[in-house]
């Protein structure tokens, strides 16, 4: 089978050592970039055809076409010009797979081909084929997990080292773990798209990453870590969606989760990815979310799904039905409550009957000692409520005189 | 597609539950057990055949037969005469796919049918795939997990409850999460099975499960989980498997595991695999490793498999190279060892110049304060050397006259 790579950068080069490093079924045949010869190699089979045209790949006897190049143009023109020229696809382009995902796969099919994406969500826990072919006996009703390694090692080392926020992402760009512009995977959209992803294969319910709620993680600070401490928790960017009552519960924010849970043990840039199903109960995936060699590896597993001549992954639930829900964010669930303010007399009694008026019930309240009287915090935790209840109540807390920032409000996972 | 069930325990039920719950183009065709009338439910369709007759089921118009009848006979003819008569074959089997997997399948090929056993290790975790298929880009060189629930109950017994091995067995026996003649989970038997199918389908080495070293948990008391907890550790039932130099390194073992380990995070019956890939790194799989429902959604995902057309998940590597290798249980390891002694002077130099002949280092000494000079508890531990080196000083330690019983010996988990 002759595989074409588009786009030759760390991935590209791990999966072309893998496909070159023995023989396989696979044949690396073209490689395509931009100024190419700038990305020559010599390790490579001197049949491989090295070229900056898309047109050179698609005129040519190749069977499955590999996108790396990433973002959606022209990435999403060449997936559905190969898949319309008779060639397969797999790709770990999760921002197009978010978006076009059920319609490229209804063009694969279409011409008899398939397009395969293990690689967009998790890089390489095989997940994607966990949910639908591992699982696929199982009804899934949940998903929740990890999965933005940046986000995972910055709240990682706020929790070990005490770092600010600023002095985390700082650190993670120094060391190449976060962008120049960090917002896609700190404000959460990074893993939004992952979500959309899993809960379109997981939870066969399709949906509009953009309606999912993101919040970021840049509201946090070294004390919320200790607070969590105190409550035995520490504090993750989870990712979760939930089919319950004709709606499809989603969100990405940060949490607080039990320090016993698995999800407080993924440390630095790991993945993780919890599904609950109606039969089997839980089940956990977890490894190297990101990374040239482990993202290579996803990309190589769904060639040889379509070397064994296996429909793709995501032809698994194709043929079944694939429900569009109305998506909300408002889970109820315990909430935690940081306020930092000015001390005076009738502050908690001020907040309590703000909470008390929406019906809401203070479950503990924290101080720790040590704090200036001009910038105390202290924290606050709710009964499960609606999440939609609690952002009312802070609407109003918000104009408050004795808040000297924002309040910070966490769910906590239970 | 028609689907024969043969045994209707537990696990039998809950695929008929799956199968029966809604349309999923799987419709149950037979149900087999003895003593039919005893099973009969009225909750399946009406048009299934209850049988006590494996004819049966061979001369119908089945396309899949479901083995859940366990053991090695009649089990293993059936599922011979069922490939042979152009039937496909789902089974939860262990001890025979440990025997006769690639017998099977290859007896499946021939007939242009598959035999799928994702239920035969740890229930509900989709392991068999996700090491077949998920991870079939790596090149997987160790596997190791918990795969014995009933032993695992027991250790997070003595561990959490401070039970003695005998306390926390009855215990299990009671509520039925130990069978009435434990050996097989205790001493290792249930796991080195699943080790042997494990080692075949992710790492293709054909092993026979007896040659697997299997040591029991038996040996353990409360008070090698204090000194565990001093070691930063805990102790777990390990399986564990790894190419190395043209061998298979493996055994099933209690053995310490560091406390930030995923194997220390596992708690009762819950089962987990972690792989090492050459090119992915580590990947974990955990979950439900037993239960009717949880291995019902393993046998109905293999079904599904089939239905798809898609190779069997053993077919996946049936065409790639299977060796054979020695296999050996001699890691290179550190090791924990503890004693009983009649405390007399001189004994710790005694042991030390035994060590020390065979070339082993001691890393630490521990002795808890508080026990009787008449059975003194201490423990060893040692640098890393080989196993073997470790079992030949222990035979010459034995036969001192200060020990009041055997050494406990475990190896320590890096």
């Amino acid at each position: 089978m002759k595989v074409a790579i588009l786009g030759f950068g760390t991935v590209g080069q791990a999966v072309a050592r893998i496909l070159t490093s023995e023989s396989c079924g696979l044949a690396l045949s073209h490689v395509l970039n931009r100024n190419i010869d700038r990305k020559r190699v010599d390790w490579v089979p001197t049949a491989v055809r090295w070229t900056e045209d898309i047109e050179d790949v698609l005129s040519a006897d190749v069977d499955v076409v590999v996108e790396l190049i990433g973002g959606l143009a022209p990435a999403g023109e060449w997936i559905r010009r190969a898949l319309e020229s008779g060639k397969s696809v797999v790709t770990a382009n999760k921002q197009l797979i978010a978006r076009e995902g059920p319609e490229l796969v209804r063009l694969a099919e279409q011409h008899g081909q398939r397009v395969a994406f293990g690689a967009s969500v998790a890089g390489g826990v095989p997940v994607i084929s966990g949910l639908g072919e591992g699982l696929a006996g199982d009804e899934l009703v949940q998903l929740c997990g990890i999965l933005n390694g940046t986000c995972n090692y910055i709240l990682t080392q706020i929790e070990s080292a005490g770092f600010s926020f600023e002095e985390a992402l700082a650190q993670a760009q120094q060391l190449g773990f976060a962008e120049a512009d960090p917002s896609e995977d700190i404000d959460g959209l990074d893993a939004r798209a992952k979500l959309a992803i899993l809960a379109w294969s997981g939870l066969r319910v399709a949906v509009d990453h953009a309606s999912i709620l993101a919040r970021s993680i840049s509201v946090l600070e070294p004390i919320d870590f200790e607070y969590a401490a105190l409550l035995g928790s520490t504090i993750r960017q989870v990712s979760r969606a939930q089919k319950s009552g004709g709606r499809l519960f989603a969100s990405v924010e940060p949490m607080l989760v039990d320090s016993s849970s698995p999800l407080a043990g993924v440390k630095g840039s790991q993945n993780l990815v919890m599904s609950q199903g109606r039969f089997g109960g839980e089940t956990v995936f977890a490894g190297h979310g990101a990374g040239g060699n482990p993202t290579a590896v996803a990309v190589v597993s769904d060639l040889f799904s379509i070397l064994r001549a296996q429909p793709a992954r995501a032809a698994a639930f194709a043929g079944e039905e694939i429900t569009e829900l109305p998506v909300s964010a408002d889970f109820t669930t315990r909430h935690y409550l940081r306020f930092v303010v000015r001390d005076e007399p009738g502050i908690i009694a001020s907040l309590a009957l703000v909470l008390c008026r929406a019906g809401i019930n203070i479950d503990s309240v924290f101080q720790k000692p040590g704090f200036p009287k001009t910038r105390l915090p202290f924290v606050i935790t709710l009964e499960a409520c609606a999440a939609s209840l609690v952002k009312h109540s802070l609407d109003e807390i918000a104009r408050m005189e004795f808040l000297v920032q924002p309040a910070v409000a966490l769910a906590i996972l239970d």
